[in-house]
């Protein structure tokens, strides 16, 4: 689908800016039946907060959700799911010199290139602001799909600038305002950050997304591969410059006996596909990792030029995250729960009632997406 | 838009299979006016097909090219142009074994999960000779880009397995089989992919591509943003497991200090974003890498399960490419060409102004890409 | 486009339901630079409100606009354009009854059957208050075309059940509550409605919609013509069962030299097309005729089933227009808009040809659609 | 979907033109599993096919089909089926004069207008010859429809021009080339046909499709509602100008009371709705009717322009259907068994796990598609 609408079958269109009056999208295709309350999406909601650490951006946004259709007696009815969140910690004046100069690294430029015009209050739609409605449509998503299947989808920092994170246990995960899977680095990661805003600048980092319990089979070759579609969620992710999926690039120096994962009677014996062959689910996890650049608005003065074309220097004031990675861990969980989801029911209108005969590992029926 | 077909407004839909009667693509949305014969389709096809040296798979396919409709007198006429290639050198019966069992890597064991049913001569619809009608489709976005923006995209090999090609010159890359920007390089890669053929194995590989002269302004955000849906298309190109854009992962280490592209009255004096900001192209050079994992068909012995879920041995026969990022530039160029060429259209459609409220002119149609 | 979106390129997506707390729409794809407003939606809004005549429901909505996104200091920024209408006057308690029956001719029966759950209350979204956001998107689309191309689209009422109403002129229709362009049949046509009121019965009409100064060349055949995406969108509309372009059914005793529209150096000599010839517009204003039904909520009693499948008199309460067809005629006119400006982008898209090739002026932005 | 694709999830891709090499599509989406031949899609063809009585074009074409994948083993893969139908009996230098003129009533000066060039060969994209793959890969959706649901969809001529036929049986049907239910009018029929030759005129006439097994449930409001996707694929058959279903027109004119179809524990009591409510099939029977125009190419003289907009007589040779509704009925079939099969395929995507729990009428469960 196009412009501001993501999936086929379980779409969502996103609408708002930075400092509009509201953000916001509608869900349509959601599956009838699901028990679905303000409360399950803003649980997700708050894990992508600003405001919740000294090391993300101090907009005080309550980010609370009204779910203003689609849900009748607590229970979604199979029509759409519109969702409206206000903007309530707007300060539009801090962006006033930004409206006539283009800050380095950002859509500024391109924005006014393409439309001619444009909204500059905080960043007006290119803010990852609006990765917002993409969280709450992935918490229905993530819901329905662990409901169904029990898909979980879970991710983490795994570097931060030049920091590698080497993965401890999940349970730090959610202990740490990085996302960090490993409680005994978060101290040097809380250093760094406090370094790095003295220092008046920003930094990338490195998020893994990982889903387990997939069914087996989805994807559509030749082009909306299951592979392809997450690749698309991720980098339309603001920020993000790379995406792997199993081996990554670290597949170039492979060679074909070492990459191809084996299968015995139980099942496969590694993963260097991450969960993906010819574009399709194995049932095995789903590992994928994204780069994330630095914020491009920082106070650092830059050089760059006025919409006269006049040389200026730049140096962004308002208030942004020094690390935009150290948020997108919940937002790029979403996009892969509504990858998935999309996914779903497109096997099922293609593939519903295929009845493969012979199953590969007793007890469990290919090709059924209902185990 | 859904499974076989790439692309909003210039829509390719692929169909075919390894050993079917044929393959193709009928490529709907061009823009009328465009001098078109096969030989423009030709000239690309070749530089993808199969046979042409000892170091890529033996299959001996013409590729021929047949327009079937949409061309009028040598010019496109704004109707689908559906493209044929028969396919001439199947030998099916090398691939008997295949069918009841799975090779480690490889597509046969989703596909059959997925569908309940596949076609496994050849690797049927997963094989990667279905990327020729994408070339096809591409080397018609090519021309029309060319002519009318000057687009050039071009595209070569960086790495061979553990071997890296430093960027040399680009008259290097159509002198050799491997579109090694670098001939130096060239008499190293051919002993490794020898050695590699005399063991039974296969390799991985790094592919580069870039698009010069990209109008500014491409690319539609929240979504459908430039980056992400060239990360889809390169993602779904066969084997592929990984996509940078500009920076890519070195972007994860970086600072904003470092990374944001300063700009100056000339232009920017970097290109650490590749091209795109915000989703949106700059009108820089846009710069793509992609990770292509080892081919899965190898003559190496390897531990799989039959489709009764039983172990076996599979190694594979038939003719196969060791290492399939040797043909894939000329595909991720096409790729690339293609989402551009979508992204025009979709610029236009929402940000040009059109020029069609003239009045009937006697002799001239208004609204004709000629005026 | 799917379920509850509209458009391929200027895209609605509709959502909410009668008694819920809001309904509204996000319009994707309205191209940057048009000066828009609140006002400018609400009159047509205002044209649609129920409650202002006898001869309608009682139900009293504002139905006040609020424009969410996509506009910054009165222009359209190219970017989704979110309308929020509250639903204020919903008497839910009315509708007890209608939950757990039937009523004949209602979409009560298919929705329970297709999505296992529904909102009864008012219809829920089967109401025909859910094309209240359609002519708000509509009047987006309306204004457009008119400053872009002088497009006028504008309807009338041509018969309330038994009674043809003879086109007399534009100037009566906005003089009455039936959009009937005949001054002297409206006490006629109130008669009618009041006899019908006393009777609990309700009564089926037909509309008339007209659109002047359509560009020639709209339309994609095969299948996206403009005559069959017109046809889509006045089916679409609550209660159509009939739609004609041109003659219409006329036309099928009709021999071709008395139907195919003569042309001279002039232009054409008559119009049975409509504006439409072989899916694409001719310059000539577009004719469509729509049949619309008689309401299915009725005082009168009818005979039906409960969700038990049990016999049960339904004779409905609650507020409801007695004849839907005299609030359609604007919602037809934006319909019919909302085609036009769909396929106008789509236009541009494939046959235009872009200005964006020029460098960056500074101060301007190229590809701007004020250039 | 846009441009020449029918069909959200079963998607159709049509291409060619009348004198081209040759005609045919591209069907995405089809279920894996259904047992396909050439002949299955032959039978459907021949129905089509031209040539076949004097009332219509003597150009003879065998339409014969050739399936180019998709199909393994006689079953079809759930990938893409490309169909192929070679152009045999072109007569191109027929055609000549039209290249310069506009044939009133004839998409000749639409496509000039739109594209700027055309192919005039034969009528080129915008002749009714572009139906014969649209038959083609309705015979696919009929025969998955048949065996999976029991889905019957039949037509037949009710009129042709002035001439109104009574429904006398189905099984008349097959036996004149009208299409006509009735054996007795047939001497009618083609006496009116033979005077009509004999004049060089043409008429019209109209078409009435049934479908019967229906499944409940299928539609998607607001905008894709099941009777809106109908009107919109018979207003894009060539000549079709008007739409109705159920009821139709003859609803204005009734009363609620009158048109609501009444239910009791046996089903409906009638079926003014023609099938569908709010937009979804209530499983009975979907009954529409179509108004198809008279041709355009008749050999009678009329006043039009040639490109340089002097004055012209046209009087159309070639070879032409003096009435294209005496071949429509096979295509209009073919066309409501295309949107069926669209909505079954997104019927289960969005509903097929809901289990209603109170059934209706004993022994049938509301919902489910798999009844």
């Amino acid at each position: 689908m196009a412009g501001s609408t993501l999936g086929e079958l379980f779409r969502v269109t996103n609408f708002g800016e930075s400092h509009g009056p509201a953000i916001g999208c509608v869900v349509d295709g959601c599956p009838p039946g699901l028990a679905l309350s303000e409360a399950d999406i803003q649980f997700e909601l708050d894990r992508r907060r600003p405001g919740t650490s000294r090391h993300v951006t101090q907009r005080q946004e309550p980010d609370q959700v009204e779910i203003l259709s689609g849900v009748y007696q607590g229970v979604t009815t199979g029509t759409p799911i519109a969702l409206l969140i206000r903007n309530q910690d707007a300060r539009s004046k801090d962006y006033g010199n930004i409206a006539e100069t283009f800050r380095p690294g950002h859509a500024d430029y391109t924005y006014w290139h393409k439309y001619g015009v444009r909204d500059p209050r905080g960043g007006g739609r290119s803010s990852a602001r609006l990765t917002a409605p993409t969280v709450a449509a992935g918490a229905i998503a993530r819901k329905w799909l662990k409901e169904h299947y029990g898909v979980q989808v879970r991710g983490y920092m795994s570097a931060l600038g030049p920091i590698e994170i080497p993965f401890a246990s999940w349970d730090a995960v959610p202990e740490n305002p990085f996302y960090a899977p490993n409680a005994d680095i978060v101290p040097q990661l809380e250093a760094y950050m406090d370094e790095l805003r003295r220092d008046g600048d920003s930094i990338g980092a490195r998020i893994e997304v990982v889903a387990e319990n997939v069914p087996v089979g989805l994807g559509e070759p030749i082009y909306d591969r299951l592979d392809a579609d997450i690749a698309y969620a991720m980098m339309g992710l603001n920020a993000v410059k790379g995406v792997e999926i199993g081996a990554g690039f670290a597949s170039v120096a492979q060679r074909g006996s070492e990459h191809g994962d084996e299968l015995n009677p139980a099942g496969f014996a590694s993963n260097h596909a991450g969960g993906v062959l010819g574009g399709i689910s194995t049932g095995q996890p789903i590992t994928v990792s994204i780069a994330i650049k630095p914020t491009s608005s920082i106070r650092t003065g830059r050089q760059s030029i006025d919409k006269a074309g006049e040389p200026v220097e730049v140096s962004t004031l308002g208030r942004h995250d020094p690390c935009v990675g150290i948020r997108a861990t919940p937002i790029a969980e979403s996009l892969m729960a509504l990858v998935l989801i999309d996914h779903v029911l497109r096997h099922r209108a293609l593939c519903a009632d295929v009845r493969v005969s012979t199953p590969v590992i007793p007890g469990q029926a290919p090709g059924s997406p209902t185990l």
